[in-house]
């Protein structure tokens, strides 16, 4: 059974083909349809073209189906093509002609995009909450920790010295910069585009606001044909926004490798989150952080995936968006679990004091002595280069 | 219980977070990891590590494996982490000390290169296969409608004269510079890893030559180091090469939207693959064209991932390296129902002969023109001016 | 003469292969270095470091380079490396010792990077100066032909009916989507880095807020290493915000050829907009808009550059990120003249009212006729089927 | 002037933005365009379309044409929009109408195509030449010190023991997989586009087979249709083939970046490689290897660019097309210059050996212990449990 039923049946194997995994992917979606789908019966009720029977039935409906979802106790048969064949089908099945009223007024184009815009803002609020416990087991990890100095790097040399609170408050600060992206990309998709049918709007007199309003939008995202156009670009620019989280986390992990290299052993990485070789026994390795320095990686290709997409396509739906929705999906999954992850290891890190102090060597101190020839009045060209002839020098001899 | 396992247990979190869907996908590699393993214990008995009843008690096991998993009847646990501790841990289970030893000679990181690598040989020669039978799709439509005239164009603009014949013989042309892509990508990875450890060999005087005849490769990777940078390189080529058949569906499939379009009817889409709206009753859309085409972007971007993984890591395997196998491997996946799906549309188009008729619209033949004019001793230049003259002076006569 | 100058001199194809194209690029970036240069000359000053004289030279020279760079009189040579050395060596050149004295609390890294930033804020507001002048000529053309009807595609197929306005206001909505986002990435980089030298701050006492007051950021970067690691993350940012203004125009454009497709002649593009081929004399392509599309995919592509440029690196400065300096410079042309060009266009455009009229065919009054049913009050869904079959009759009698 | 000049002329803003750098790039190709229109001239003399006096004074212009661009005494003005304009517009003027007889049977489209290939083939076949270059000074560099013991790490973690030569000849190995991959690029584009015109063909009967053998060509590319489609598909192939040469060079370099750590220290960069700070006077900085790793992201996004500039569109030519030659151009330039570069840097890089003894620390001997325990006839699987207790032991009692 599907939404467009015709008179023809596809070809099972194009049916496959045209499916996908949406079935299983809509499972996520589920519960934001059905939100999507009260606000609108209710919204339809009140323009009169529901009974208010008929829309108390289809609420009463709608949430029983979002508590089955929580027990597990709804699916997606893959002839229903996506949830929202499956939604409708389960009102009819259960309410009969009542059901069959509930996709007055929109379209699937709109349903799709309401339902997916509520999961993506749900989603960036509950990543902005990931962030914050992370935060706050750094700002601990700098309390316990942030004193103790380290050699500072650059081009991966010894340059001068910092301390571990400058290079942990670095990804600290770096984190309160995405969460303030994570701020302007939520403000961006806070625009509801519920009403908007297929991208031309539809020949009914819909209270907009209403559903605006039930649905916690800011917002009514009016031009329809600017709504369908914004699916895939929003969606890129939440990839884009995620992947910036998974940046930091990136350098942070390369860090920490580093900085845990046997020699240098500035950090101790905390014992069960190492993974030994199954042919060297020595070996403790530190998977976890390389699994997540790969998601930067992994994210940032789905970005390129969902903006690829669009290339060169003219304006209005195409079914080629139906790809957009798996790396959306994936890309909120990733970054929550690299999240949590990292929120555990600021937990658990602790710093190896003695190999830090061991590892504050002459070298670091250089610039602080071209200074101490700056204040005494010579210019800072010729400070630096009289110690930079010092350094040479003391090489040569070696 | 892992292949490391030490004093200590993973955070569970830990856990969940390295072993990722390993213990999904490796359900795809089992049949040619026991298919390696057999090689490898062939091996180890020629040289005398194993006795010939511990090689066939070994063999005979991992034979079993092979027809479980044929059966459905085999699982990887999470908690095994992979494919290649669960066959352990099931020959351990059932041979006692003689499962202790397939591992004697190997790392993990050899063993998942090499089945790796016969997966994917095996899955380019069904490509292949399945591009030849494209290809004669592709024949045979060329046999009923090659002769037909359509406008070819350029910019999106009619152009000058074509045929159905050049179009389909197009596409014919570009999967044959595919297939010999294959063939290199098959010729590059045609190594055998196995024996090169964890990339610093195993001190053990191995027969490589013998395995590498086992498992039919044409070579040995000798440099064991080679062998494992190679294992990302190889797969990023992989999906490169995979993704040059996407590109031309991407474009056969943009031609037949386009062809297809109300007002131009060149070529008539199977009923059956066309789908339906769930708001507009008259709709017929070319959704399955439609992901087709929006397949090479997916692929194109699991490239990336792929690509993108390992920029700036050093020499040796990193566990970065562990997300570079679900690309890989839904790259084939994809590559395969495209060649197929494509194969039922070749089998199922036909062409609109009198809507191609019609299309052939007079200034197609502008260029003919300019050549009558230079058959007759004009230089071609001032014959192409004098004809675009005609043609604006007609333009401004309307 | 460099600013690191040793006992030893380069390899020469060594110097070639480092400066790259910096001596060429940094030409654009010199007036914000000598603006930076002056904020840092003045706060030397008022921390005793510089004598007010010494200052009133420095501020002095680095005006007159503004200048002649303003006139065409200043250049950078290969050997100098950059203009950070240009700088430097023009000053002691001129001032001698105080010249020496104009990198005292700073390194070439945070030079460069304010520098940088500076441009691109100036960058970024110049955008959407010129992004407001493309609303104002796409609010014109809405006045002269908004009311226009013409068909909505979904799936590239006739949908339902719209209107030249809608479809314009779409673009319209999009690129103030557009300026949001301009706005959040100013607000982002909105940061001063100044004086923290290379990513470890420098030994002496520097008034950060008085920088950040002469040079126009709203606030201080504070943490060294987060200033730095920012670098290659903000010039990411600002590429995925520049090209999502390319998006829309990569779509706007598509339509437009689409629109104009011979047969369908929706919109007349300028006569002047159009160019040629060298063998069709009747050709008349739409190349401007090709073009105006094609730079999407090499915005996203610019910016991918910067991202992967820096995976897997450890904090601090590495030289790699001498490579994300040309695609930041060129993305800002890029997107100038994607608006510009854009802007000329819609103020050229016009709308062919006759096929339009032509083109509102029976069809996409469908969804219409479904809620004619709908409102003598037949369920969504019977009312659908009900037309739906009606289309199919009609269909099966011609 | 322009080949296709109307009775308008462009908007000055149109021209500058259609004419894009082409009049720039266009030198490079200049040569292989007129290499191509000596065949092209021979060709139409044979088939009786020119004269042989005209054939000669052709042929002998435009060898004129080739000298003047080596000695810099030819160049191309924005107005003429690319190098093709130019040469006919130089043959016309000193040749008169015989000049405007060059372009018969064919367009801009294969010409373009045609010099751009002929400068693929060239360049592929510079590359491999400089990779022999490079080989050579790595099979040097071997001989001098491929004995020497360096520590193999797995996980940037000491893994196993291996050798300056087997590190070195992974490099080699690598090299030599990316020579065969650039072979099979260069069959594939070699194919002789010439005679395809716009895609449709030329109304007249051309001798193909003499252009291609004229030309060096192994085959003709008989489809016109494919030899426009197969433009930026090879030129992305080639670009993904190039970069694999890039992928190498990048673990190389990260290597070595690594492996030249103070503390490590087990190469000796040549100190005309290291460049200085301008603020820390002690440092010697990488920088050589820096950038050299940065170029595989630079190709890769080029990749990207030329590959995402096609999707979605129709067969035939489209001006988007003009933006895949700079990133070709360019990736040649780059790869060129990267290798050259690590062969210089072979030829003067040196072992510390004092520093590889000294990193042969027990840890990389636990395997081999195994392995001692194995050939005293414990199963692999004890043998490995064993050693990796007495580890645990060994480091619970420090």
């Amino acid at each position: 059974m599907k939404l467009w039923d015709k008179e023809y049946t596809l070809n099972k194997a194009v049916e496959a083909f045209t499916v996908g995994r949406d079935y299983v992917l809509d499972m996520e979606i589920l519960p934001y349809d059905c939100q999507a789908s009260i606000a609108h019966a209710n919204m339809l009720c009140s323009i009169g073209v529901l009974t208010t029977r008929e829309r108390d039935a289809l609420v009463s409906e709608l949430n029983a189906i979002i508590r089955d979802v929580e027990k597990g106790e709804f699916s997606i048969t893959p002839d229903q093509e996506d949830g929202h064949t499956a939604i409708e089908v389960r009102l009819t099945n259960r309410l009969g002609d009542i059901g069959k009223k509930i996709h007055t007024g929109r379209s699937r184009n709109d349903q799709v995009l309401t339902a997916m815009r509520l999961y993506e803002k749900a989603g960036l609020a509950d990543i902005k909450d990931r962030l914050d416990a992370m935060k706050a087991a750094i700002r601990e990890f700098i309390t316990k920790f942030g004193e103790i100095a380290i050699p500072g790097y650059t081009h991966t040399r010894k340059a001068m010295p910092t301390t571990v609170g400058v290079w942990a408050g670095a990804f600290y600060d770096a984190f309160c910069d995405d969460e303030a992206l994570i701020d302007s990309c939520a403000r961006l998709i806070d625009q509801n585009p519920l009403g908007t049918g297929a991208g031309y709007g539809v020949p009914l007199a819909l209270d907009r606001e209403m559903t605006t309003r039930e649905m916690g939008f800011s917002r009514v995202q009016k031009n329809p044909i600017h709504a369908q156009n914004s699916r895939a670009k929003f969606d890129g620019f939440i990839l884009s926004t995620l992947s910036m989280v998974l940046f930091d986390m990136n350098k942070m992990a390369s860090d920490l490798i580093f900085f845990t290299l046997p020699g240098l052993d500035y950090f101790k990485l905390p014992e069960d989150f190492l993974t030994g070789s199954s042919i060297m026994p020595q070996k403790k390795n530190p998977d976890v952080l390389e699994l997540l320095r790969a998601r930067y990686s992994e994210v940032m290709s789905m970005e390129i995936q969902v903006r690829a997409n669009q290339i060169n396509l003219i304006s209005g739906y195409h079914r080629d968006a139906q790809m957009t929705k798996e790396p959306v999906i994936r890309a909120f999954d990733i970054t929550r679990a690299g999240i949590d992850i990292t929120t555990l290891l600021f937990q658990a890190l602790s710093v190896n004091e003695d190999a830090c102090k061991a590892a504050m060597t002459d070298e670091l101190f250089a610039t602080k002595r071209v200074y101490g020839l700056v204040a005494k009045g010579m210019p800072f060209r010729d400070a630096y280069k009289e110690i930079a002839m010092a350094y040479a020098e003391s090489k040569h001899e070696k």
